[in-house]
């Protein structure tokens, strides 16, 4: 099994791999061809089997994937089930929404502290759980070995909080500020850019409306 | 200029060009080689070059592209700067950190109206915005000629907010409800998977760790 020749772009799609065959499992289905995969994720058939021939193949000509199976791989490859500690750093709208959204911790990824630097929110209880300030960040950090921090804070304080965290021990970095984190080599981090999608969305109403 | 034929890859890349090109144009930059740009952005310099020349060459050898000239060429292409009428369905966390991101106003994606079914929210003031109640939601998108809408309800009711404005005209729906909802030809949609760039996070990590 060798991961590390898995290419960037198959790590990208491997997401999506694993909400479909959730969605399979939960439907009770078994066993899955490339070609209805193809049909139902509206991706091409070739490209579905080579990008799962990257880890290992699991399909049997004119047999199918296991679903089952072949969404545990997935899984074990993309870390989903391992057991992650997270705090929130920043309990604004983005914070409040990833607190809420529970199935991160079905999958492992447990929400075990917030953190806040306004007075009007240290001490309040958002769900089942108490917004700490941000003075107590860097002692519940080290004592509780965090794995990840996300990042929901304003821009101009996004790189200094990363900072903090990465010298910490936090080993993963999911920021939600507008801005490009950077973070040193061992680190890694994902910046989402929720705008990104809307750019891609007007590009493809752009592109059909000239088309018609 | 014949954008159909850029592939999905490269349109995926765009935003993230046109982020980093906005930076340079903002720092005062006028000018910049692939090679610059491929050490910064962390792309292959090769790579770059074939994707910029998707849609023309704007760079001279030794010379570079032209920041601004190139900017304004991938803002075209995306539809970014063109107006866009855009409604909220779904005014929870999520719906409202879009609200008051406003980021997206300058850009040409002006929201013009917010709904929800929740009678405690109906009525109040959120920045300069009233939210409606969805009894409103039909009227108002027909009278109003609305390009995008961006439904944020809870995940049983995604695709029934979906129809509702494709019905109404509607020609691109940016979905944050995690489901994939579904249009019919000649509308567009984009569906956000936050955890999606969480699962990449934890793939990094664990890729990381093991190559330690």
């Amino acid at each position: 099994m060798q991961d590390n020749r898995i290419s960037d772009a198959v790590i990208h799609r491997l997401p999506r791999y694993y909400r479909y065959l959730s969605e399979l499992e939960t439907a009770g289905i078994e066993r899955i061809s490339s070609s209805r995969m193809s049909h139902e994720m509206n991706l091409n058939a070739s490209q579905i089997r080579r990008d799962l021939n990257c880890f290992g193949g699991f399909g049997q000509q004119g047999y199918g994937y296991q679903v089952t199976r072949l969404k545990q791989e997935i899984m074990r490859i993309l870390g989903i089930g391992s057991t992650y500690r997270v705090v929130i750093v920043g309990v604004g709208n983005i914070g409040q929404a990833l607190l809420k959204y529970r199935h991160f911790t079905d999958e492992g990824y447990h929400i075990i502290a917030v953190f806040d630097s306004d007075p009007q929110l240290i001490g309040r209880d958002l769900g089942n759980i108490t917004i700490r300030s941000m003075n107590e960040l860097a002692g519940f950090v080290k004592e509780n070995k965090v794995d990840i921090g996300i990042i929901s804070v304003p821009k101009a304080y996004a790189q200094k909080t990363a900072d903090e965290l990465v010298s910490l021990g936090v080993k993963g970095i999911w920021n939600f500020a507008p801005v490009d984190v950077e973070v040193r080599r061992g680190v890694s981090v994902e910046n989402v850019h929720l705008s990104d999608s809307l750019y891609i969305l007007s590009y493809h109403m752009r592109d059909k409306s000239e088309n018609n």
